[in-house]
């Protein structure tokens, strides 16, 4: 007969219950940072990495290929170059960092910074994902407000000065400031400014978190914060090429200045990100990164057009929001009363995923009624029909979107 | 001007200095889990990414593809189906997380078990890595002696009935019993039954490392630990593609019953393993596996026969080993008075790298005479000029090994 151990009096206290056996993915996906498909450039990938490996292949038998911990060197080097002509910031391939994705450069900040009781200032509805790693690491995020431009300065200034008075120093300041996550706003140049400025005087650095930044509908943007901060140190950026070519491939990029990338470098002990992946991306994106990106912001933003027409076809006024300016996801407000968490809940029971609120903020009560859904994955069938389906369960849920009579669904 | 903020009072307590520039490899390079360049694949790896891109290709635009959170599903099928074929082991694919290389593996399986204060037997000599991911997560790493089979079982359960008697619990025992590493041993069948017994009798689960079990001269082994559990859940065993196709790449496993791999899936929080790696290994190892091993083998085993022969002509008796029964490395004792901690200094400032014994133990004291090559990386001249190099430092330091004056070098 086999024999069980029993596991539960060795493991490591506070860590998550057992995962579920996964289910398949649900019919209507409106999570995660998945994207489009067919927008996969999946032929010049296979010639980029046909070209790579017949070039370069056996240095695949050594860690690091010839280029050291840091990643493979075009790849940083392209990203480099990516990072002068689209964000405005002035660094070389030596200030770059890959990384297993961006999730990994925050999680290597955190390695660096966070300790438990610590303090981290965010956006008062910010990627969940970051609040999860930040409370795993034992640190408190404490949300600032936003309004349409993103978070709202004179309120940080605020929080500095009150948690100054406390002899509190929080560890740092993480922002989404292009196409801010959820709400889907840029932060104005003058609120940048006025960003580092608090940072020098109160001594705390910033996250600039710029997932989506190369997705935008009209390509304008204000310089990264880390363009702005001219030559200094104060601004760890990070980056992903999750949203722009594929999640699954698992690579993003921290830029820093050496004095805090070093840190980083010293704690990283992966191995290395994937080297396959790395040579893929250095040779097709070095070609062909400017043209994937127009097309692929058209795709984008025509999934946006078909969800925000769906949203106020099945919702009407009872589902608020400000379009977003670029990325793959749209932050919506339904009513006072609607429990977004129960919404998800009914939801997911019948085949359609959102995010909602709570999950995406530092405090719960203000999300309350807030949801977050993504249009890069499905196809506009599947925003069209999902849509109209989570407007009939919020509608038997909690009674919003009111019908008349004669609409009413059975 | 630059701002300079000076992140040392935000800096965590407790984490390492800041990381160097990288310098670039050493001519001689001795250490890491590098391999063959020329032996990598690089053709047929080019064919497989085409075809398995061309097929599924669009499915990088999902996290996890089609797969969900424990990896590609074809390439755990080739796994389950390996550890079938080589290892004795009846596992599905359901059993099977792919991780980012085998010390992402190890990290998981610290992250659900280890807290600061605990304890974790391990092999006297053990992979350096290994033990310093348990000191990161603040638990000790206690040695078990070794003989020329591996781990000794009497002193296993004579120190596991002493933390019993002292009401401690190990948290696991960690094993590498197919070549060991350093040691190059092969724990014999009876030894592992014994280990079993010893976990059941203590409620002490085992980690069964068998990084470098199909690198094997003659194929003979006995089955995996986790192949003689009889169904049950005692056995975490962890594998990789760093030694038998690349390390570069980043690809491993963990199989396990899903009463603890649900944890590990739970706490895994990464995003998945790169995508493009694990359909370019499934593709090809489904294939190709087989005779691919076959063919580095041949290889690697001529490599060591060089490095053999141009130790027993540069250092005579003065270097003291029993080869390697397959695998990347070579584990090598010098007379008592040499401390090879200084030895790899010295040789390092010459362009020789090679591991001291300390870093490869629990306990440095021990292993102060010792230390390992690794043959897979170097080509056979780098490996006759190298170790004669090494053989010239270690007779200027330390007088060993002896020299006649008719062949005393200047």
């Amino acid at each position: 007969m086999a024999i069980e151990l029993d596991y539960s009096p060795l493991l490591r206290p506070g860590i998550p219950g057992p995962a579920k056996r996964w289910g398949g993915l649900p019919p209507f996906n409106f999570v995660g940072g998945n994207n489009d498909a067919p927008s996969v450039p999946v032929e010049d990938m296979i010639v980029a990495t046909a070209a790579v490996l017949r070039r370069e292949g056996a240095t695949l038998a050594t860690y690091g290929m010839q280029s050291g911990p840091q990643g493979y060197m075009p790849l940083r080097q392209f990203v480099a170059d990516k990072l002068g002509k689209r964000s405005g910031m002035r660094v070389s391939a030596d200030d770059v960092l890959i990384t297993s994705g961006s999730n990994h450069g925050l999680e290597l900040v955190n390695s660096i910074l966070c300790a438990p009781g610590d303090v981290v200032l965010v956006e008062q509805f910010s990627y969940g994902s970051a609040l999860g790693r930040l409370r795993k690491f034992g640190a408190t995020p404490v949300g600032i407000p936003l309004d349409d431009d993103g978070m709202r300065m004179d309120l940080l200034a605020a929080r500095l000065a009150e948690f100054k008075a406390e002899g509190v120093t929080p560890k740092y300041i993480y922002i989404i400031p292009t196409i801010q996550n959820p709400g889907g706003s840029i932060l104005p140049e003058d609120r940048r400014r006025e960003l580092l400025r608090l940072s020098e005087e109160y001594g705390v650095p910033i996250l600039e978190d710029e997932c989506y930044a190369d997705l935008l509908w009209d390509g304008k943007r204000p310089p990264a914060i880390a363009a702005m901060d001219g030559g200094g140190n104060r601004v760890i950026h990070v980056g992903s090429f999750s949203k722009t070519i594929a999640p699954a491939l698992r690579v993003g990029y921290i830029a820093a200045d050496w004095s805090v990338l070093s840190r980083m470098v010293a704690v990283k002990n992966d191995g290395g990100t994937g080297a396959l992946e790395q040579m893929m991306l250095a040779e097709y994106c070095t070609a062909k990164f400017d043209g994937h990106i127009d097309a692929l912001c058209g795709t984008l933003k025509g999934k946006l057009d078909v969800m925000i027409e769906a949203l106020e076809e099945n919702f009407g006024t009872a589902a608020e929001f400000v379009p977003t300016k670029g990325g793959i996801f749209q932050w919506i407000t339904l009513p006072d009363h609607v429990d977004t968490m129960k919404l998800a809940q009914a939801a997911a029971a019948e085949g359609v995923a959102i995010n909602p609120g709570p999950e995406w903020a530092s405090d719960a009560e203000p999300a309350r009624n807030k949801f977050r859904l993504c249009f890069g994955s499905p196809s506009l069938d599947e925003i069209r029909e999902g849509v109209k389906l989570l407007a009939d369960i919020c509608h038997k849920e909690f009674g919003v979107p009111v019908r008349g009579a004669n609409v009413e669904r059975s």
